[in-house]
């Protein structure tokens, strides 16, 4: 569960870019009308974004004196089948429709972001591999976008430039070499921290694995080549964690995980956007 | 261009969710370290979000004694080709290493939603119809999105409920009829903004034409029943303006372009999201 | 009703600017103390402003123990005799004396401004013509100003440069003439958005008709000329509605009724304000 | 001078409010355009609001190529005549034209207040008596208003209920009595701020004289009885300042000038707002 | 008690620094799990900041179905002893372990403050000198330190640069001489206002005294010194306040208080800090 | 260096919360006098503030014609001696005073915690020991308080709960052992994190070196009892980083030194405060 902190003033962002003035075309419906609606999920997904949806309604409840009630039948990360009920909606017509797009863009958007990370964990077949997301992230939903790939089945990369440590090339080539940049971040980064570096070969690899490296990225290697790494890395003594990027495809998330490496990371889950496709159905308003 | 006032504060926003308490990686940078760097797109795509870039350095630019100067070698809405190099940034090497997620991010987005809306209007073939957005779109980034539309070549439906009227099924149930929906409308909305009303039938159309609607959205109507909604409309005194929503595909909209409709509104290019490939490539730092 | 979005800040702002680092003289109050006073309003007026005055106290209540109770005897656009009691309040001594001003400054503004609004209305004599209002309101409360207009029986103009189209002579000027400024307006703006241009001659009214413009903004137009301009505009197949501005005054409105323009609009409702005389008056506090 | 930390969120408040997602209409000027435009009053006035002015366009400025130059020919506080020009803005003209009404309605607004104060300062006919503002002010404006109110020769009452003591009827009814509610408020106050008390009889004066109240609000009082009150201040070995509230006319203000008393303090020149009537003149445009 | 307009932000500001993104140590407690805890303090002290504590857990709550419940045994202002329970909280295990610090932090910072001006009033051994705080607080803290100060039994000296007239050295070089400075400053200053100035010579206190400044401020004399200034000053017709700062050490209260001054200022209790030792104690959970 | 991010709003906050309506005294100071000034320090310590100080007068200066300059002769994290002058400011008169406050009480606050910090590591004598900040940190100041920590010579732990595993007595509790707290945070938290659990004795100590945590907080142990921990460590073929906390006085550090841990943590640092005496010595004035 993401803190509240953070639902707040998201929000409240998606509702002043909605309703800005007002909802001109609410004044059709009369203030007192009460209505149920039902949230309808048109495909297959992963749930994701129960927290905000509900947000939404409770910020447009605090100026009006009859509050929406949902109930929900999905919690955020289980699967629902196509044309299910997802919550029901009782209360205010005038704020249902006023909520109505802002509260779905918020669940098409994470629902999408989770069930095409989870498009991924299933070709990965019950491996202990974890998915990866990166900061590739849609500009202010970053930890929303993580939040769903955890909906997902995923795991989260760092959330960003502070709470985690990884050496790439540029770093590589200010600090000199791969140990002294090995080096310079053990000396000057939390204890808490892992080290994490980048190798694009082999030898970059052994170089790292003699420095110490927590975690190698092997980026943008092939399998011949990553089998390759796996098998030096686990003659070290002190093997590193090795992670994957680069050409992150469903079909070769099969063969990565008989390779035996520990993480996979890809920016796809979480720059590109497959929408769910969800609306809701009013019964008779009265 | 979009007002400066939505993109200063999207950037802090973005800025804030990646770079924290600090990026502890850049420690590995000497702080005087200066650097050159060309922007790269590895793909063909149509530019946007140069404010949004600029302005990440911008930011960063004021706590730093080192500014990042940028070169561009395209404008927002240019068509760039695979591979060729969109800007050039010298400065600070913290600055650049530090900034350049944040930037790409929205570069990334926002030509992605720029090159999407371009896809859809070269199969418009040079009709005069318009390719309209919807207010489906990702939150927080309505407005960014709606510019991109603009970049790419569309057109801006509504920005929110607060610029335009629409009346849908849950509106004229509540008003009792299309007539009455219409006329209250009118009467109680700004007399700058037209009315425009969703109808799913031509017995709706017909009812929406004689209450005088200005604009009239088709929605989910196959090709058949479009050919004769624009027919009964031009036989009217009065014909509304027609959009038509609903199964808009690529293929389709070389049909709708023949049948005579005047604006095609899908949320398909705000909603979903392929990110254009953009990154940074180092020269030699010093 | 304006969206809570936008009062909420209102009132913290307004709150913030009269309590400050906190009410020193309220401390002659005993913490404890209970209190009902009565809202007097001493002269006739149209009411506006309950939400933000009950916003004050529910604000105020977050930090307290003993939250405020208000009764409201009237609702907003209602006429009130003078003398009359417009609700009471209940609870915390304290509370009461705190947000009196500050509530009290709210609804003396916006019923201020509602009661302007009714008074011009008051001479237009049950004629359909609408009073619209303008850009010209005190900075910082252009929808609650446009809200009260509405609460005196006004209509509202555009909310600001984003949801409407008025080509004015800079922009003729700019765009070379009448007939290509509104081309390029057609061309660029939402189709939901309707074209008016403001005209100061016969001859640039007929060269706006041709355009087909929607709306005509006649200024600073004698009676006489408006008549040759409503007949020559009603001459015109597609008549253009007409909106009047400049010189509006009380005594001029009956002639302007009967003179047939559509809508008459003046800023002064709204950039002059005659605050309406509220005060509170305690029963005994125990 | 206000402190820029209050004028530059007012702005970008009133910006908001009236851009929003663009300003529509300025898409007809060409974006290379350029244009001198002169400020114009059309009446007499106390010119207030530079400051305020000037940020407008500061902040447009910031996403634009292009600033806008201002050369001001008058001060805030200074005496403007009808039809002078008061200041000359050269630059882009969709930045001066979508700035203009912004602009304007602070200035307007806080010349009004000026220039009413003004007025009232007139009727004193070079008394040394210090006419007062209240903390009857438009909500969001105390400020700026208080500020006015200076620029016009007033002076400022306290800002809020937080910089100044001001013991009412109901502090009095909750203390037991006048000389209670004096002393309370002497041990629990800042030693910086002085002691003023409502009084509405003589009996009432010389109780809260006995109390060494260091100001007395004389509320209500007609001449014959200020009369009376000053007399027995003036006998008292520390007299107190007096202040004179309600019922403050022009008309009266020579009279009490004469009476003797030290302040005048009245709600009308703040709470009421009558526009000074601002307008761009635009030269040619390049 | 303070504005919870003021405690409100403060608290989300430490639970954003606190929390960040989310505590990833609390997904070790299960969701469901319930606990009891009592806030031990360690120390004898004066307690401070139980609003702040209470808001921590209410922003909280907001995100969660399981609230907190907190009951305390003691007031602000109250003195504890050593190992005595202060409150007891009572609901979500995960909520309670995720806000401990930062409700913690508030009430051992502010209680630091209280305890230690408690510290300071002791050895005024009940003379009726009261002791005021400075402008020398930790910065974001001001009116919640000067709150602690007050709960401490001390007193508060002006809350900001708005607040108060206090004429130092460079003042009054500005102004030409003391009276000149004194003189400006009557003409200038909100008539609530006293005129305080800095003297540090008995002649300078003459010259302050002629012109008849409300407060004199003794800077650096020592106690020899200051027994002649209360001399000079008592034998004055007008006799000002006397403020004493500078080497006010516990040692010197008893002194000062004999000498027969009004006020002692010191930053000490402000700028320094001590922290109470305060933590809670988890019964078993459920 | 911290993201100016974090430190231009704590600027905007404290000047707001100091000058807040205006600087009253500072009305005796001509607008258009300019001063030099003279930072001295009066006491030997550690520098820590300059950005914040910097920031001050930047945002003071942008409401100004006339900036302040500033040139410092000492950098961060720099010994100063007493009477040194750290910087020399030229400028507005009025800005210079207005800020002064401020500006300091940034520095004297930032500086404390350096200096605090410095005094621990001087006891170290030179060991490899890393002294460790906690979450024990004035509300608000987190951030700045952890990079003047930095400035001292120490070292930051996690900055909050988001960036840093750290498993206490009560995630132990829920989760049931010690090994199972470890591999639930092992499986759940980033792969970039390390895992530090807190033990108490020997016999936790074994459990969690069995369940391979990467840090063991060896907390209210003796020195006795830390001599056999550091020997049970070594002895293990994965030997842990330790960390002691606790108890930690100057005196002990040098024993501490001796014993081998990694890491020594310590509250004191940072709740408690003991700030630096700095003041402003002005030139004449012009």
């Amino acid at each position: 569960m993401l803190p509240f902190l953070i639902i707040q003033p998201q929000v409240t962002q998606a509702l002043a870019e909605d309703i800005g003035s007002g909802d001109i075309t609410a004044a059709l419906i009369p203030e007192k009308n009460q209505s149920t609606a039902h949230l309808i999920c048109r495909e297959a997904a992963v749930l994701c974004g129960k927290q905000w949806f509900n947000e939404v309604f409770q910020q447009l409840d605090k100026g009006s004196g009859s509050p929406v009630n949902i109930v929900w039948h999905f919690d955020d990360g289980e699967n629902i089948a196509a044309d299910q009920c997802i919550c029901t909606l009782t209360g205010s017509a005038r704020s249902i429709l006023t909520g109505e797009r802002t509260a779905i863009n918020f669940l098409q958007t994470l629902s999408g972001t989770a069930t095409t990370t989870a498009g991924y964990i299933k070709h990965l077949q019950g491996s202990p591999i974890k998915l990866l997301d990166t900061r590739k992230t849609i500009p202010g939903l970053r930890e929303a976008q993580k939040y769903a790939v955890f909906c997902g089945g995923g795991s989260n990369h760092r959330h960003g430039l502070f709470d985690g440590i990884l050496i790439k090339e540029n770093h590589i080539m200010a600090a000199g070499s791969i140990s002294n940049a090995i080096e310079t971040a053990r000396a000057n980064s939390p204890h808490t921290l892992k080290i994490e570096i980048e190798v694009e070969t082999l030898t970059e690899l052994q170089e790292a694995l003699a420095a110490r490296a927590d975690i190698l990225l092997l980026d943008n290697m092939d399998n011949d080549l990553l089998r390759q790494a796996v098998s030096l890395n686990q003659s070290n003594i002190n093997p590193a964690k090795l992670e994957v990027s680069g050409n992150i495809t469903h079909e070769r998330l099969g063969d990565l995980a008989q390779i035996g490496v520990d993480y996979i990371s890809t920016g796809a889950i979480t720059k590109h956007l497959r929408a769910i496709d969800f609306s809701l159905r009013f019964e008779k308003t009265s």
